[in-house]
């Protein structure tokens, strides 16, 4: 039988998402615990290979199993064997058709920006930092060159192992909220560090550096020698994978969910 | 001449902020990274001495120094010197009459609180955490007996070192956002682990327990024993000391900031 979980981590604490022989990235932790309490060795596959250092609050991975636990046991009882900052949120059954990620449809990552002369303190690896003064105004209009479908290659990392470098990009938001500024990316799906390589084109127009232009110019050139930096991965997070409905996946796996927490 | 900072840090990396032998705390990690600057020993007094893990969004020290420096050096400077969780966001010049601690007039402290069934994993050390669905009418409603002058001493640890237990609570706040509850104390002082004291009990209410008139009798018998265990550092912030305007002390050191950060 397939199971499918909900997992949340804060990612400056593992070495990505995908297992590796050293053992401390968030696959490994998990399949430890969850092979402890299906009492066998269960391999994950998950929706979104997230980087080191990139957090998730709607990570979805699967697995097969023939034990029995009720879905309680798949979230607490895992929960319990976790001491690092991973947890299961939500455990469903899904049929043997599912796959955690060739069902996605879409993926949703989020970029927060501490743009301030200081350096964060109390979210430091939780949010990116960038110190000039930022116009949101001109990276909102031109991050709209970014929607539809484009060749997205001046953004991609050169080991990206992407089939295809075009992808659907259905909306990006830019909003400051006082001295934050959120970058909101919502695709089908997303070439390796596209998400930190199109921050950094950005925030070149968000300082007076270049125009939306300049921005509209390297998405055309597909030349990633055009573009800017790959920004850090400290502000990254994957917060939304969306299925179709017939999967009858709780919602954060299937709607994006970005609660705004009061934070001080 | 008197330099007075405001000072923002993660209180789960420091065992606390007063200075100890074993040189962990804010204020050693602070000392050393000032008389760096000012090129003498400095002594820091402070507006507020947070515990472990108790963090700061708006702390405010002062220290004496004979070195002139701009006050971007007390910032940029300093910042510098500092790789822990730990950065002066601002820095200004007083009169030798001002004293972080003895001019506050009034503290601020907010905890968030994480009512889920599932502990938080990205926010882990940042926020408390509790299972039980807590009713934030019932806990708002019984906060209110908190207001306005009172003995606090059956919310005072055994070893608090303040001369009266009698304090000004200005207003009390509860609150949900999702997932979050956030209490706000704004009061003329506080005594020793008197927040996390009045949200243990706070809880207790919320989870019915017990009733609003249970806590104003647990108030108003001044017995430790009667009231409830102290919550966890995890969720409690100092985000605001209010001074005198004729300090001119810039606004996070006499008006509160509590920037909501749109978070993920």
């Amino acid at each position: 039988m397939r199971i499918v979980l909900g997992v949340e981590y804060a990612g400056n604490a593992f070495e990505g998402f995908q297992s590796q022989a050293h053992g401390r990235t968030v696959q490994d932790h998990l399949e430890a615990a969850i092979g402890h309490i299906a009492a066998h060795p269960v391999r994950l596959h998950c929706a979104g290979r997230t980087d080191t250092g990139v957090h998730a609050t709607a990570q979805v991975v699967h697995f097969d199993t023939e034990s029995v636990r009720p879905n309680s046991g798949w979230v607490r009882g895992v929960n319990s064997r976790l001491s690092s900052p991973v947890v299961v949120r939500w455990a469903t059954e899904a049929s043997d058709e599912f796959h955690a990620r060739f069902c996605a449809v879409s993926r949703r990552y989020r970029y927060i920006l501490h743009n301030s002369p200081v350096r964060p303190a109390l979210l430091a690896g939780r949010v990116g930092w960038f110190h000039p003064p930022l116009d949101e105004i001109a990276m909102a209009e031109a991050a709209r060159c970014l929607e539809g479908w484009h060749d997205f290659s001046a953004f991609r990392a050169a080991g990206c192992q992407a089939k295809s470098p075009v992808k659907l990009m259905h909306e990006v938001r830019v909003q400051r909220a006082g001295d934050y500024i959120v970058f909101d990316f919502w695709a089908n799906a997303f070439l390796h560090h596209m998400v930190r390589n199109l921050v950094g084109a950005l925030v070149y127009v968000g300082k007076g550096r270049h125009s939306a232009a300049w921005l509209a110019e390297v998405l055309a050139a597909r030349d990633r020698s055009l573009a800017a930096l790959t920004f850090p991965a400290d502000g990254l997070y994957l917060c939304g994978v969306e299925y179709a409905l017939h999967w009858s996946l709780p919602g954060e796996g299937r709607i994006i969910v970005v609660p705004r927490i009061p934070f001080v």
